[in-house]
């Protein structure tokens, strides 16, 4: 296999099952071009009817080998629609399928079996947990391709990924298929992660567990774009379906590093009216945004917007009336749904609006500050999210490159090291956003600043704050946890790392057992 | 010219400026089939500016002689930003254009000058008023094309019309072009005749006179979707912008035809739980819209939704919770707009949601009666909505089509004659709507049911609603009316009359002056 170092300097295979790769050239070096993929031309009659079983949808739909079908994740660790979908296509007899969902969770393990029978041989999205791990070990028989949130809506719109057939879970929608996520007793909030699949999809099947009388209204997605309708018992698990940390961390180390964080922005400057952010799900994350909301009640700043994943942390902030908009692209815990359902200025993000670099500019472009997560960082300040230092694949890759490439400041804000494995590193193990995109990284025991922000090195100068360069911090984590083990990796490339603009920035090798 | 007949009986030129047309073969004879237009790939780069002059944003769009510009029409006859726009075009000196706007208004008469000076050359799009007139005596070099509302999102979204550069007049916009109708001092209300534009032109320009603060929230038109971003001193004349009738009608007859409608609807058994309709502006409209609440009162009848256009009327019945949803399309008074702005259940509308036929299913296909206007229609219950006896061309289609085909009973509700001259005819001027989706036309003088809704017929065989054939309907009017005179018209074809499928369902002839 031919290889071409791309710009983060790793090895990118020239051309893989067929595809001819592109490898990464900088987080801005595309400029677009040409014109994007063309939907079918469908025709629905008056009378025409959609209800149907998920095995007459299937059949209905045309789906055959060598197809692709697709999922959002919405549902989460509590989804049950993928499962039952793909038990019901195997039990048909379909085979070597592409899977596409926007994300898998642990609770998708059973399609492991799916793997190993044939129905499926490759998957277009990420994977956190047990299937990425099947799939780091060797599993899948083709090449896995994870996407960002905003690079899986371009690849789906430039005609990169053709999905035959979408199923898309609805908490409520009508026979026409009207849908949405924020009624029924399995609300999940936002249907954002499945609007390109429902525009793009050659046919597009609504999933639901409760069926209102038409039309359900408002809607994420319209009957216009709708072929069929299947109604279920239950399309997931309530307890389980929001999921993400709903609680503030109680760990001394996160608090510090929320706290260092927090103070970081405010000497940087950015927190200043007009301000605007966006964090994550874990207990960091929540911490940052309740820490932001009391200085900025302190000093009497007015933001702009919360780009989500929103926690009620968020919504509180919103309610105090320190932001004016919500934008909303998941919801990480159930007290968002309601503010979801009723405040006019929380507004749903389409995976486009919200971060496609193949649009004319989307939300992450006008975000001030990211605060991110990583398994790794590197001295080039590379971030990794989707491997763990033993190279096994257990992550998918989320908004992290959109918002870092996007916002004005973007931090990453971690431990320092987890089980005794440094967290900062020579050189990350999997490359999924680019040094170039990364501010700072933010940990308890120092925070770097990327030298390519002089004017940030400048301005935190005589910060109280302990500013260190990457490689000294990258040290002094040595120093407690020694030097790491590499990753025991083979030859074969197992996975693309896709970058939002769909070049190749990195590739994911097979583990040793 | 080499002809064909269609399924209306109108003889349709096999091809014109070297456009092959495809004659009208059925409401619902087309397929569908292929794949729709590609939008451009674009990049938009964080810190990338749209703010510019409209001068600017003409020269920065490309905009070359012989392209076309689209234009929606939600400011109504208060609209300034099409002249504006054009009168800037024409400066800069482009010349050869196809105006494509959703519809013009008698405000555009300045149009005039720029077809008689080489800017405009061709029309796609609706006229109402003085341009049709012109146009009618053969003042346009080429062909005018006339759009079902449905019919425009359909032919944008199928490559059929290829916008180059949209200009679309937002109330309230920021500075990357988020942008909506419902902020600001020109407010509007949806900005749903828009939105196809926005997807598919190549080039998108959000002209206001409200520059907010990022993020404009919510927006119908996302910055992904926009290119420049130009501010003005108004958009429009606030007084002229919502221009429908507001008062119900005082006429006899008019109140006694919104009577007899809402009694033949009460009879034909479609006013039940669930019940849906559309109206338009018209006074005969807001009655008939009043008398149904009315009667649901009375009988204690909750309905599902109303289609709008909507009036305060409409509205009314809603916060009375008569209907629980509101679909908006247009807004025909001011009192509807803060509805819109406030109310989660009253839902924007873009135009294949509503009644694209190339869709999935869109939501005329949904609605039980439609209550619709007309100039005049005939013994085969085709109906004229565009040309007078004359044959001017006067009037844009509006959605009338695309709501006669897809509801369960459409209701065409006039009066029998409009100063001396007969509207029940033996052959229509023009086919607008075929008579195959026409149910029943009621007049003051008459009821007459499409001898093709046998089970109509059959149910209000008992009624004392003044039931009649339309042939004697027709000698009815004509006994008061005497003859009417046949319109003088040349051999030119100077419009077509395109059905919602993109078939034509008939030409429009230069009239003699």
């Amino acid at each position: 296999m031919e290889f071409v170092e791309n710009a983060v300097g790793r090895l990118i295979p020239v051309e893989i099952e067929g595809r001819k790769l592109k490898p990464f050239a900088g987080a801005f070096a595309d400029n677009g071009g040409g014109r994007k993929a063309s939907p079918l031309i469908p025709v629905t009659k008056p009378g025409q009817e959609k209800l149907c079983s998920i095995k007459e949808s299937i059949e209905k739909s045309g789906l055959k080998d060598g197809m692709t079908i697709s999922f959002h994740h919405h549902l989460r660790d509590g989804d049950y629609v993928v499962n039952m979908t793909v038990d019901e296509i195997a039990r048909i007899g379909i085979k070597d399928l592409t899977l596409a969902p926007s994300a898998l969770f642990p609770c998708h393990k059973p399609l492991i079996e799916h793997i190993k029978n044939g129905v499926i041989t490759k998957i277009e999205g990420s994977m956190n947990g047990p299937v990425g791990e099947y799939v780091s070990y060797g599993g899948l028989p083709k090449l896995a391709v994870l996407r960002t949130h905003g690079g899986r809506a371009r690849a789906i719109e430039d005609g990169d990924l053709h999905i035959d057939v979408a199923f898309l879970a609805a908490s409520s929608a009508d026979d026409y298929g009207n849908a949405n996520g924020v009624d029924g007793i399995s609300a999940f909030g936002p249907m954002a992660y499945g609007y390109a699949d429902a525009m793009y999809a050659d046919k597009v099947v609504i999933v639901t567990d409760d069926l209102v009388p038409y039309p359900c209204a408002p809607c994420t997605i319209a009957a216009t774009h709708v072929d069929y309708v299947v109604v279920v018992d239950k399309i997931g698990d309530p307890e389980r379906i929001v999921s993400g940390t709903t609680r503030i961390t109680r760990s001394p180390t996160r608090l510090l590093i929320a706290k260092y964080a927090a103070q970081f922005i405010q000497e940087s400057g950015y927190l200043k009216d007009g301000f605007s952010f966006q964090t994550g799900a874990g207990g960091i994350s929540l911490a940052v945004t309740k820490i932001l909301g009391e200085i900025m009640i302190e000093e009497g700043i007015k933001g702009s917007f919360i780009n989500g994943g929103l926690s009620s942390y968020a919504v509180e902030l919103y309610k105090k009336g320190l932001f004016h908009v919500l934008y909303d692209g998941q919801v990480f815990d159930r007290g968002v749904i309601e503010s979801f359902r009723n405040d006019v200025k929380h507004i749903e993000t389409p995976m486009t609006m919200y971060a496609n670099y193949h649009s004319k500019g989307c939300l992450v472009n006008r975000l001030d500050v990211g605060f991110l997560g990583a398994t790794e960082v590197d001295v080039d300040f590379n971030v990794n999210v989707n491997t763990h230092s033993d190279g096994l694949l257990l992550h998918g890759i989320g908004g992290h490159p959109d918002v870092a490439a996007g916002c004005k400041l973007s931090l990453i804000t971690i431990p320092s090291y987890r089980k005794r494995i440094p967290v900062v590193r020579e050189k990350v193990t999997t490359v999924t956003a680019p040094g170039e995109t990364i501010d700072a990284i933010v940990t308890e025991r120092g925070i770097a600043i990327n030298p390519r922000r002089v004017d940030l090195i400048d301005r935190l100068k005589k910060s109280d704050l302990p500013i260190v360069t990457i490689e000294k911090l990258k040290d002094r984590v040595e120093k407690i946890t020694g030097k790491p083990e590499p990753p025991r990796l083979k030859d074969r490339v197992i996975a693309l790392i896709e970058y939002r603009d769909g070049t190749i920035i990195d590739v994911v090798r097979e583990v040793e057992k």
